[in-house]
């Protein structure tokens, strides 16, 4: 699990600059048959604050999976095909992600509930010799999702390419990412669409300075706005201190209103 | 604690097949005191699904205990004399039990609470010597139980007598359970009866079949069925994978609805 | 952690005699940075019982702490300064504090929350040389709260003296304690003013009876007492089994109302 706490800064809120702490702890059970299938299952625990106020700690909806080589079915709270998309989360800024507007799919699609049950879905991933298939399926309280994701890694560079079929109008149809290594920079181009058209694009790099800071940014066009600006973009650093302890900050506009955030996040 | 994941489906329900997975975790505590007694706890993690959808994991009341030797006494979530007695639950069928009508006593007496408080009551257990003795105690809410349950285990064959004194119209008044083994067979035979006069029966058998197979079945008749057929008979089969994993599938019959589940259970 | 369970009895209520039991669990992660810096955090999982029933367990919000040498940052869920003052707790009476009239500032400061989440603050604190400095600071819900403490340790007898700025108006302003030892007896004086200029004033006193055994007594007078009896008087005794066990009991007497309690409390 981890731990992080900070500062964070919301432009134009009722209390604009609050503490912002995460406590994670992830709860695995697993043992092994005699075929050499793997049988586990992990629930987690968290604690979170909230603009107004900190939060107990809770616990999610429990993901069970069983996998032997590169195969692994995945039954409840699922990973998701679209949500684990490779360098769909690529710079992601900050202490607290600052609103996870790099992250082209918005949302729409079924993704890991950290404090609630989750999908209860059923899911499918394979990993082998730079090839990757995810199919993914739920269907709960009125909502049904299936969705494929493959992806393919060649000289340091994966291609991705997801669709899927919903009945949420505003879910992701389909998304493709792209990225890589140039020397100490990983870049990644990522782009979805919805049902209703709108699509968001993001331009994402992470730029190794020295051994331990990472410097972060992208920019997003997200026609998923309100009527607000489209635009996007965003700008953070991580500083590792060893011991699995890093410091982690970063400033984002979205839709003209800026947040920023700075802190300390430890893995035990 | 143990995982269990598969499919479940219920004759004539809205969603008649569905996912069915449990995770558990026991959270236990104990130390042992100069003079020889053990005093520990226990808390229990659970996540369960329901008809419409996944819960997250919860957190049970926790059952406090001192034991020396054969003598236990427990306090807060007991698990009650009836709910104890042995062969209870022998031929509990499937991945779920399938409503567990092979139980005589349809849960009408105190026992320990997976996912809520429970019944924070008193119990005093002791087994020595082919003799098991348990009296249990609470008085929570209005509902007032105590309960004593004996039993003896001559040559593979254990009996066991009960008697409940509670202000709950239809809970059990006394049950009596035999079983034992007849080669590769376990055989049981349970029976109980309430304030109202109710019965119900149930003849139960569990059959080795080579090394890692179980087939169980139970025929159970109750009077306890709302005006609908008294009879619930199931067929249930556990095959081991190693590992502590299992197979378990089975079908169950209770009043004129079919129930059938088949899944994986893995102990962690 | 720990848990502990026994009897408790309130004179005058509706059910006067009942089980008393607590089963705490504290969760922790942790891990120090290449400068020597240890960064961690704690979840606490607790159950109690309550007047009219046992609680199912349930997490509070997370403390979060950077320390090194004498000196931790705690955010979150902190402890807060006058909660955290040498000899506030002496002579806590019983198995369950029968009330913690001992306690002089009435809990009206920031103080760790064992089942919610907590005051959301940040504090820090220092400790070397026998000198104690704590300031601890907390805006949440309305409530503003900020708060110094410092204490010194001279030949076996601690000062303690706070001082806090809130804007509850029976917030504690000030308190001083002092405690030490005579021989086999720990000696304390309390004392906080509130905002209202109410007074609370408590000689508390633990005395060792042979190796194994300590008796407890306190006397408290408290303006804060809604027009009933100043007075609160307790008596209690703890008695160690070894192993981390102990018999733990006492009788407190206040506003004229008596409640006892007896029970067994195991650290494991």
């Amino acid at each position: 699990g981890y731990g992080r706490f900070g500062v964070l800064y919301v432009e134009n809120a009722a209390k604009d600059t609050r503490i912002e702490s995460r406590f994670r702890l992830n709860i695995d059970g697993s043992t092994e048959a005699d075929g050499g299938v793997t049988f586990g299952a992990r629930v987690r625990m968290q604690a979170d604050d909230t603009a107004t106020a900190a939060n107990a700690a809770s616990l999610n909806g429990a993901r069970f999976y069983a996998m032997t080589g590169g195969l692994t079915v995945g039954v409840g709270n699922i990973y998701g095909a679209i949500d684990s998309m490779p360098n769909l989360y690529t710079a992601s800024i900050g202490l607290s992600g600052l609103g996870w507007h790099n992250v082209v799919s918005n949302f729409d699609a079924d993704s890991y509930s950290s404090t609630g049950a989750g999908r209860n879905g059923v899911e499918v991933i394979y990993e082998g010799g730079g090839f990757g298939a995810h199919v993914s399926s739920s269907n709960t309280g009125g909502t049904e999702r299936t969705a494929i994701a493959l992806s393919y890694t060649w000289n340091d560079w994966t291609f991705a390419a997801a669709y899927q079929d919903s009945n949420v109008a505003d879910d992701v149809v389909y998304a493709v990412t792209v990225g890589g290594e140039i020397g100490p920079v990983t870049v990644s181009v990522m782009y979805a669409e919805d049902d209703l058209d709108q699509a968001s694009a993001t331009l994402a790099g992470e730029f190794e300075v020295g051994g331990a800071t990472t410097v972060l940014a992208f920019y997003n066009n997200d026609d998923e706005n309100n009527g607000l600006s489209a635009d996007s973009y965003g700008l953070g650093l991580k500083h590792s201190l060893g011991g699995g302890v890093s410091i982690r900050g970063g400033v984002v506009s979205a839709q003209d209103v800026l947040t920023a955030d700075m802190g300390v996040l430890f893995n035990f």
